[in-house]
């Protein structure tokens, strides 16, 4: 069993400081508690109502940015993955995620489906999501918007991902009573649909006007939700990776063997 | 805005009299309440749990049966979708679903992803699943376990489905208390992803052991349940289908144009 912890942290505009130091703490704190992968918000070193590309650009880190360390040196033992602005070599901004495997950063992804005005901000990545054989499972990266296109959802647990890891920022959206945010309805449906885990970490807080859902949630492989988190606070779970490589529904059904690529 | 009615029935197995009088007489219920598209059960002719193909031999019908026109007299201006069991002009069996448009049988959809014990009884459709433009709007058919496939309801909102018309057979499966059925999930973040209506109608009773989920629901393009039914009972809703056109979350986001097929 694998703990898998979603830090649902609530980082300041283009606080850089602030916000290296929360995502640390929050790392450092998840280790405490034994988890095993850890999931930070989006853009958690920068916000997310970055005004300009020049204010996105004032808190943009390059993947070689002490900061990925020193969440590997508060997590030794953990996986870690959490959003950042990202500055690439030739000055574009991204909208990445960094995975930190004991201590060192093995991939950086960058977000392929940009949300609405992050089209004014970033570039979107020209590579698929990762996923990585790490040292707690087949480990899938996708960022919010990514994780409601069902191709990509569907591609990464084709090739083997036995958790998804989203970093996300869910800006609040009107739903009728006693509904989950839709986003984790979609989650829970890729989940089940693919027979694989998913851990989405959403921010908390307010951000020049845009409240967030705080809809953090970790899923299991048969598509229900294990784990949610409150606030400014943590879900998490104790989650069986490897079933996730079984596909089978029952003796006779099995969601890979069962599609029909002839047709689509 | 168009009516959209499940018809949530409780066939008889082997017992093709009594299901085509109670399919009939449904679907003038359905017309008299004003329904513009009326959706009955999976295998609404013949029940589920047939023994073996000979049994289920015993009860198909061809799609030349005069039980599509019954439909079409019981409801002359709409559209109905029902699953029955088809022997075709070669003698195999499929798991079919017809579409009547004002009392016209107008497409016979074959299941293409049988589900478990299915397999030893029918033989898989070989052509996708229709999208046809009937008198109350453009219509994609699934039947039951093709909706959990994502490849298969995006291929449909891609070619234009404004409504997915899916009789189902849901055999009751454990889930969380406060949960939807499962496939009730997967329904909703398929309307969701790509901005289309679902209409899913279930059957009613037990039959042979098993227990069904009773789980119909209409839901709307946005994900969200319209309406449910109750045991033997029905769904309706008043859909604005042109709506599903509009594939738009934002000014600036589409769930169709922000798709990345160079990656997937």
């Amino acid at each position: 069993m694998t703990g898998v912890l979603c830090a649902q942290l609530a980082p300041r505009v283009a606080d850089l400081p602030h916000n290296r130091e929360l995502s640390v703490s929050a790392v450092r704190g998840a280790a405490a508690r034994g988890a095993g992968v850890v999931v930070l918000p989006e853009l958690v070193t920068s916000g997310y109502r970055l005004a300009s590309a020049a204010e996105a650009a004032s808190v943009a880190i390059g993947r070689d940015d002490p900061l990925f360390a020193e969440w590997g040196r508060a997590a030794p033992e953990s996986v870690v993955v959490g959003g950042f602005c990202e500055r690439g070599a030739d000055g574009l901004l991204h909208n990445s995620a960094a995975v930190v495997d004991r201590g060192e950063l093995v991939a950086v992804y960058r977000k392929t489906h940009l949300w609405d005005e992050e089209k004014s901000l970033f570039t979107p990545g020209s590579a698929p999501p990762p996923v990585l054989d790490t040292s707690r499972g087949r480990i899938g990266v996708l960022i919010c918007y990514d994780l409601e296109f069902p191709e990509l959802t569907r591609k990464l647990a084709l090739e083997g991902a036995e958790l998804l890891a989203v970093p996300t920022n869910w800006p609040l959206v009107p739903r009728p009573e006693g509904e989950r945010p839709p986003e984790v309805v979609i989650a829970m449906a890729a989940a089940r649909v693919n027979r694989v885990a998913i851990a989405c970490c959403d921010r908390s807080g307010e951000e020049r006007g845009t409240r967030w859902t705080e809809g953090s949630a970790i899923i299991d492989r048969e598509g229900w939700v294990r784990a949610v988190a409150d606030g400014s606070g943590t879900a998490t779970a104790e989650l069986d990776l490897a079933a996730s490589r079984d596909k089978r529904l029952t003796d006779r059904a099995d969601v890979f063997t069962d599609r029909r690529p002839d047709l689509y």
